[in-house]
């Protein structure tokens, strides 16, 4: 049986990155999508973990050539995108695959793959999200702000998702629970199953 | 938040009664339905609790008023239905109510409350299914062929749930996870959650 593409998108302060380390960890078969990205490695980062770094020109070429489930330049500057090739390929070794995207990406995929699970990863409150990013210390109050306004931006989309999940602080096991428990539900939908039933009337 | 309506199907020997038990005792506030009859109650059957016990005449009354989810007659004797007030009440205190009934009444269930779950619970195959029954040894061959026959019409028509759990031998508790995962993952679907989202912009 094929692996479930699952779309995972929130603000930045949601959480997103430790909630989905964790339910990758959790799933018997799970796998994030390795984006592409023509902007240079920062210290430490290796080819091929965190990104795949490549040329504009390579990438525009493979953009150009349709090999990206959905990409974007953010702030006019660096591209990024989803390598079709790899994420069908491990799709069809049973491979669930987790892509962390915004919301635009998001938009783009479902137009290709509406079979895909879309799930909108949400703070508890705006309020609680700020406190998140005035934490971290390290945005700069233009960079606060910008993150803010994209994130209520982002919020304003969560409707077009088929799931929300709200990640209370405190709670990020409740939350994995929730999100593998997606994953389990999906792959119980008839919808999904009619071609390989274990049964033979 | 209105608690969940969840219709469980499922030919007899596919384990229902077992795995629904065990899906309610872990459920916060998981309730089955009693349905109503006009049966006479067995020996140690007691009104309320497996059914709610009433004559041909208050049966067909309550449904000629509209009072029943789902309603059937059984083998063209005694009369079977799931009152309405009953769930009503309970999913608006919360309680997520399940609803252990067949295909006919599922459809009918469909019609009125389309927001439903609907669950299709099948056994690994129609051999296992034929040796459950027949390790029951209460069956006649008669009524066994009768009871195979039914389940073979039955799970044509899977394809129209939502949601298709397989039972496998020894293996009633991976059951009742992907049971409890459909209800966490349908409670997290936002066409459910936009009336009353905790997020305010």
């Amino acid at each position: 049986m094929s692996g479930l593409l699952v779309v995972v998108s929130g603000p930045s302060g949601a959480g997103k990155s430790t909630v989905l380390k964790a339910l990758i960890d959790s799933l018997p078969r799970g796998k994030f999508s390795v984006s592409m990205t023509t902007r240079a490695p920062r210290a430490g980062e290796i080819n091929g973990q965190a990104y795949h770094f490549v040329t504009e020109s390579q990438f525009v070429e493979m953009r150009e050539a349709g090999g990206f489930l959905e990409c974007a330049r953010v702030f006019e500057s660096a591209w990024y995108g989803t390598p079709k090739n790899h994420v069908l390929d491990d799709l069809s070794a049973g491979f669930d695959i987790i892509l962390d995207i915004d919301v635009q990406g998001a938009l783009q995929v479902r137009h290709s793959h509406p079979d895909a699970v879309f799930v909108f990863l949400a703070p508890p409150s705006m309020e609680e999200l700020r406190r998140r990013l005035e934490n971290r210390h390290t945005e700069t109050p233009a960079s606060l702000a910008r993150r803010l306004e994209t994130a209520a931006q982002e919020m304003e989309r969560r409707g077009e998702y088929q799931y929300l999940v709200v990640n209370a602080n405190d709670r990020a096991e409740e939350t994995v629970d929730k999100l593998r428990a997606i994953l389990v539900a999906e792959k119980c939908r008839t919808s999904r199953l009619e071609c390989c039933l274990p049964m033979s009337l």
